[in-house]
């Protein structure tokens, strides 16, 4: 029987979850900014889910094209296309676009936003269906929760999102974009509602940037908060244990 | 008879609070950031509660799944579903979409909020009764609040519920989502209109995140305002003495 | 005859105002965050009226029930209920939902805020005829001006409201919120039209917060606005004369 | 005949003007945070106009009612009253409310914006014209320039007072309030139209506050715009010329 | 034949701009705050063409009376009515107020923004004409660029108005305020649009105030953009060689 | 047959880029202040392609007219006209106004948006097929994009257009404008789109300004992320391997 932990398979990571991983079924807010490595960390989560652990794994590309996704990521010596073969990972493309229905005044239509969450979570579930699918990446959720002006809808949207990726019993990484930056930003409300928030962000140090990730929230866990020094190596992402001076 | 304080129970609280607790029958914020161990602390006081003061208490969740926070829970070695069997706790499901009437043009309809407010009322009075209870905790606010747009109309709902809950007889934890980061962070309207404020915030200090737990405001006692640092240990929310390095 | 100055009786600051007082007549807008000590200022600037100074005093509550600050004061050893007995003081509820007529659309309709304003005063004065009142506390000044979402509706609404104040007689204080914190907050609209502006701030010193008191406006007086530190102590607010390290 | 620049006989003050004074019939701004002497800086202007450069002088008050600056300021040993009596002085009242014209609905009208601007001018040109005056104060600018919501229209509309104001002759000083403060405030849009402008500003200076008065404009003469600290002392605002560190 | 570089003659200018000057024919943003010498820093430009290098100039005003640009400027030793008298520099009186058609309603309607911009082009070319200017200062842009409130409208009205200006054969300065301050200010939609920008800013150095001379951007120069100090002296602008401490 | 990587020949950035260069078909955008070098880098790109790496390229200008990007650059030796002339770079003016159809009301029209980006799109095109293009640039974006008003309507042209570059074949730099500036700005939503981000800033570095060149995101390639100075030099942009102290 599957433990309630979710090994991630990514170097350094699984040390500070207590040597355990992500509890099984919870969503989890991989949040960076630009050439964070988000992508990497996510597709680095289904690697090592599909070749370590035995967990096939759906990525679902809502801006990029899953090829050139599989391309860039080949550079990490990660043969995607064969695991694709081998049906252990699926690769969607949801983009927004090809979900519009043809209409002639603009893109946003009254009733159309829940048909494009019931359209999102079809092409899920039949994915998860079809490889038996433990773990699911959704790149980038901003295309999704842009449809969403009103910040309540936002919020149930999101909610909604969450509890349907609960039933297909995956354990999930939302990617985000973090819009400020520094210490003091404000907290974006998708921090609050997902079930895990892991912060993936480049700090000054002396004369130098750094890289720094941080699980920022793990509920289930009693989570080490520290940030910690990570780097994207020929590998794919790895975190270190020491501590970092974080300004 | 009862005391005019309610002992919290949590190590390191109730000796900041004069070595007495929360005013009885008062609503206190406790407001954190992501990962901050909001849940934990009101869990934690109701746990305290029930098995050490035999005052029974509710948890309305506005958010999340009751099942899953009693499961996240148990990692603390609390038997939560052991206490709801004895009636000394109760976990109840208050999600804003159970409570909307079905309509196909959108969730938000003329009248539609006081209705949220008399069922969420009405909800917790039940429970209140059924099982005595004293304490009351509510998580989070955001959700409830986030329904009136108009800032006027938010304070007074925030207004109406505070005054309905003192009806109870409980003392109520209403937990709250800090946005804003840092020292100079604009107050939230809600931290003038509970009877006390608790914040749950991480500052930096040298090389490390700290873990702050401050008494902002408590009505009705000379309160020590002074940040404390903060641990989610093995066994719950613990709190220190020693002063911190604040910045 | 009475003086030209009404003295605040609170340990410290009469010595700040050039041992006088407040300007008589004037509205002192008394500005704090949460937790501050605002309504304790307040009160407190009442009771030493009445007890030392054989100045009756009206407290016009427009959040809070009244009976709970009365409660919550008691801790500082104040018997307000005597003295409200004994016609030296009075505690009046003019909460907003009170005001509002009967509506089947909105709170807020064409026409009900003036309706308000002079309801307001319409008690203000009765309570001030009834026992000779001489000092006036409306707390908080919050609820009466959100109702003017317009900017200089919300002016002159407090422009008249400091006019009428001034035909009472009393000398006023007006508690009001401070949103931004820091050096470098944005001043408030109201700290213009005011004629005397008290803060009460929470500031970083060292490794603890510091509560700190300043005259930063006092109309018709050379005023010393050098922040200083406070406590709320045993007996109430306490103000030192040392002067304080500000950041 | 006149000479080109108008002493201000404020200590301090005339000697940074080069030892001349402000360019006769200019409008300056006069900006400053509450309590940091506005008031008294622009009636000090009047004062020592009337008394010892026999320039008779007009106080404009769109705030504050004249009876009350006129007491406040006799607490700097200026008999207000007595030069109101010899028509060296004169203090108008043009409260907005009392230019209102009664209507049933609202304060602002479509074509009453035109109709106050007339008012205000007509007020000041009448008294200027009764004590031959020269020098000019409005006091505070903010209630005149708060009635043109739309920045473009507020321009105009102080472009055409300070228009007027130099057909009257009169050198004129304009209140303004500073709503941001700290070295990095943006510049407010007055400062740009008004033909000089002097700052009144609190900064932190080790452990106390410290005024400090510079002159950040000055059109047609050489500025020294170096940041000085004042007081305002038992006789008024006094500047003094050693050098003050700024931060 | 006319050289490529416009030398500005304005001491330090031209030995930054690699001893050659200004691209003939570009138009450079001259950013500033209040007081910081925008306007005497654009008529030098135009005297010193005039009284140097045999280039007339226009200058054109759409806030200030050029009467009174004249009179200050005076103080400089620069007899600008005599240069007027010669037909080698004139100054224009574009007010946005003389432009405005007579309406009963209000001052900005349809179809009117673009009447305006051809009003203000027409002004230009027929001084340009007449004197055979070679330069041009249109002070400020502020009033210009405020009359469309829609920000793709004003970057096309602002491109059309560089384009008009490129045809008359002039050197450009469009002289412009500068709203946030200090080193993190928002970049303005102007500086990227106009060929060249100088900015003339006070920062704080020590215990002084520093004013600062900066080349930010000139296009078809290799530009030195390091700020330096600049004094407005009894001669006009004078810019330092040595470099500065910015901050 | 085609590397997969273009080099840029830029120097320094190709070492940066791993030895090798952008990823062949990818859309880079480049970001920086006024003044910082951006359309340099761009043309520089292209000049190096063609006369370097056989590679011709088109400039697309949404600005400034070719011929005066083509003079400034001829600043840096590069002789652009001659290589348009032998079809190996091919500048075109796809200015906004030229695209726009005759209107009498008003700029923007329904439906004309769709209209310009194919308009866009077919000017590139055509080009491209002309001469066999491999590299484009498009200067700068900010007129294309200011042309959604709505956020999500701009996401998807963004994303179309990079879609429809990457069928052309050719390596594409976008040019962009970045608005906030130091450490702590907000991310642009370009930044999460573009395959590519670099950033040419200034930042400021003990007494003097320091140009700062930094690769912040490239997919498909490990990215080194450090900043590094740069100048802008009399051959064109060089990008130096110390790195430099960035605050």
């Amino acid at each position: 029987m599957a433990s309630n932990y979710v090994p991630t398979g990514i170097p350094g990571v699984d040390k500070i979850l207590g040597d355990r991983g992500i509890p099984r079924g919870h969503t989890i807010l991989v949040c960076g900014g630009p050439g964070s490595g988000k992508t990497t960390f996510a597709v680095q989560f289904l690697y090592k889910g599909a070749t370590e652990h035995e967990e096939p794994g759906i990525y679902v590309s809502l801006d990029e094209d899953p090829e050139d996704v599989k391309r860039n990521m080949s550079n990490f010596g990660w043969d995607l296309d064969e695991l694709e073969r081998e049906k252990r990972l699926t690769f969607v493309n949801v983009s927004p676009v090809r979900l519009a229905p043809t209409d002639k005044l603009g893109l946003i239509q009254l009733g159309m936003k829940e048909f494009k969450l019931v359209k999102l979570l079809e092409a899920v579930r039949q994915s998860v269906e079809e490889i038996q699918a433990k773990r699911l990446v959704i790149d980038p959720a901003t295309m999704f929760m842009l449809q969403y002006p009103d910040e309540i809808d936002r919020m149930y949207a999101l909610k909604d999102l969450i509890a349907d990726f609960r039933k297909t019993g995956c354990t999930n990484l939302l990617i985000s974009e973090l819009r400020g930056t520094g210490l003091e930003r404000e907290h974006q409300f998708e921090e609050y509602l997902a079930q895990g928030v892991i912060l993936l962000r480049t700090v000054v140090k002396d004369d130098n940037l750094s890289r720094v990730f941080q699980i920022e929230k793990m509920r289930g866990l009693a989570v080490d908060n520290q940030p910690r020094p990570y780097e994207i190596a020929s590998g794919g992402i790895e975190v270190y244990s020491t501590l970092t001076v974080f300004r």
